[in-house]
């Protein structure tokens, strides 16, 4: 699957590849260890390129720029600088995430803060959010109109600022009993489908003035981050553990509050609802509380509901991308890039 | 003293904190926590106007931006959003700093981490700094023209990377035996004086397209904010505990590898040198201890050699004010900022 992606996208991440790679290079080092610890992240000191396009990822929303930028206005060199900056952009966030989680690998290697310290990975994700914005305005040696450039970094920013409320959110649930399914539909709205909407509405605002089109390629985008995360969040206790790569039910021994779970919490009857709330309360769960958690979650339907509302989220996504009125090859690759992203078995 | 700099300076602080406030109430909230996190560092849920106006602070980037567009251009209404933007990164700075430095007390009050703990409040700087480059986008309103706001936007974020390079130097210093006064000074240029620079620069790329004048504003500012520095340096030994409201010689005690300790270093015969050594490589330092090593400082001429070096960065800054052409009311009180900030007794 990975090759396949690879080959319906690669042109584009190679030249996003490379615009990040130029806005890194132009950087005087002031501080080296402040270029060691990005260089780390991006995989960029590794010394085989396998490798290194396994630490790159799949580079979601910058493809998604560009496909858009692509099917608006016949090419995505216009926006390439827009693509790395927010690239750059959901790094910081997944090194400051990596830092407030404790996680010790991302992509098969350990994080920044593993490393060198909370302290200097803090500093890290601060120095790359920063070089984003920097990024973002060499928008302007490619004669991108001004204005643009000022309502792609407003868009840009205000992405920025809702994901970290998101992660403010999310941070909030473990600790309450009370979250509702609504709440939870607002927190990854917010953390995980914003940045994914600002890669669309760039791609497109940078593209052109129509701001009918702007308006449905963001709403395109954000179903589809939705989706993504509802069908993330199925997969992260019914996935097979061989194609995910995640252990299996992994969502539920860390207690996380995904949609499956809260749903069943809304839905269970009083007897499962008291058995969930004992469970939950534990600072720890064992395999039979996991599997018992799971129990639950069939009887109240948590799988099939779980399916459906991430289809509903992407076929909305495919309604409104038919609305943006685009019908070009591009848009046939955003389709493929939506299946890609929700259909997925990993 | 408080009363004078709020005599000269109480309009710009009233239209910027109006600016702030109109920038923060524009936001719909999200995540009430990170606002919550927000109006707290500022102040803004505190009751009377005398508390808002301590933990404001002096806000000596918002006002230096101002008084260098009213030099310029006459006025300084249309970089207010540009003053408001810097004051909230220089924010974010503080409130990431506070978490490293794992201090209880900004401004008399609970730093946000130690209220809400260090993963929050890494998610209120970030959103900080968010609403900085989105305030920023405000210039647009003001019919400021786009290009100008893309390159004060390129200003900001250089700065901001700097900052935060400056910062993970000054992280790698107390590990270090070999820090030369060359090294210090690099890193206070990027962690202190850069945002200051970038103070002026803004003010005066926002209101002439001359770039000489440009240049000269941010070389009169970036020598200022050395100046500053390496004067709270000397403070920081030898200042009045009575006038500064800190500790004298705390720096000494936090084994702060600050000017005059640098210079000693490199100054020092054999013996004060191993003394020095011995003492720094200690966790903790003895009442004995610090007056031991004010007495080697002493001996090498450090506070006068500090007092030297400040003066000279302040002379030049004050050359380089002379060399921006400006003649009038806003030159003269930005003279009044300068003198404020190097010649201070606290």
């Amino acid at each position: 699957m990975a090759a396949s992606y690879e080959s319906l996208f690669g042109g584009i991440l190679a030249e996003v590849e490379g615009e990040m790679r130029a806005a890194r290079q132009e950087q005087r080092e002031v501080a080296p260890l402040m270029w060691q610890m990005i260089d780390h992240h991006f995989g960029w000191n590794a010394e085989d390129a396998a490798q290194r396009a396994r630490i790159a990822g799949k580079r979601v929303r910058p493809v998604l720029m560009a496909l858009v930028a692509q099917a608006i206005a016949g090419s995505y060199r216009h926006v390439l600088p827009a693509a790395a900056a927010l690239e750059f952009l959901h790094n910081f966030t997944l090194i400051h995430d990596d830092v407030m989680d404790r996680s010790l690998e991302r992509r098969h290697r350990p994080t920044v803060w593993s490393i060198w310290g909370s302290d200097q990975a803090i500093n890290a994700g601060d120095g790359l959010y920063a070089l984003a914005n920097l990024t973002l305005t060499r928008l302007l040696r490619l004669d991108v109109p001004p204005a643009r450039i000022v309502r792609a970094a407003a868009v840009l920013s205000q992405a920025c600022l809702w994901t970290a409320e998101g992660q403010v959110l999310d941070m909030t649930f473990p600790q309450r009993e009370d979250v509702t399914v609504a709440e939870y539909l607002t927190m990854i709205t917010h953390k995980t489908a914003t940045l994914i909407e600002a890669a669309a509405q760039m791609g497109a605002l940078l593209s052109t003035d129509d701001e009918a089109v702007v308006q449905a390629y963001g709403q395109f985008a954000r179903a589809l981050g939705i989706a993504f995360q509802v069908r993330d969040d199925y997969l992260g206790i019914w996935g097979d553990e061989a194609i995910t790569g995640k252990s299996a039910t992994g969502d539920i021994r860390e207690k996380k509050k995904s949609y499956p779970v809260l749903f069943a919490w809304e839905r269970a009857g009083d007897s499962d609802r008291e058995t969930l709330r004992r469970i939950y309360a534990q600072p720890t769960l064992s395999d039979q509380d996991v599997q018992q958690v799971v129990r639950i979650l069939e009887r109240t339907g948590a799988p099939a509901e779980t399916e459906r509302v991430a289809d509903d989220y992407y076929q909305a996504a495919l309604r409104h991308l038919d609305a943006t009125g685009s019908a070009n090859a591009a848009q046939t690759q955003l389709r493929q890039l939506a299946s890609f992203l929700v259909r997925r078995a990993y």
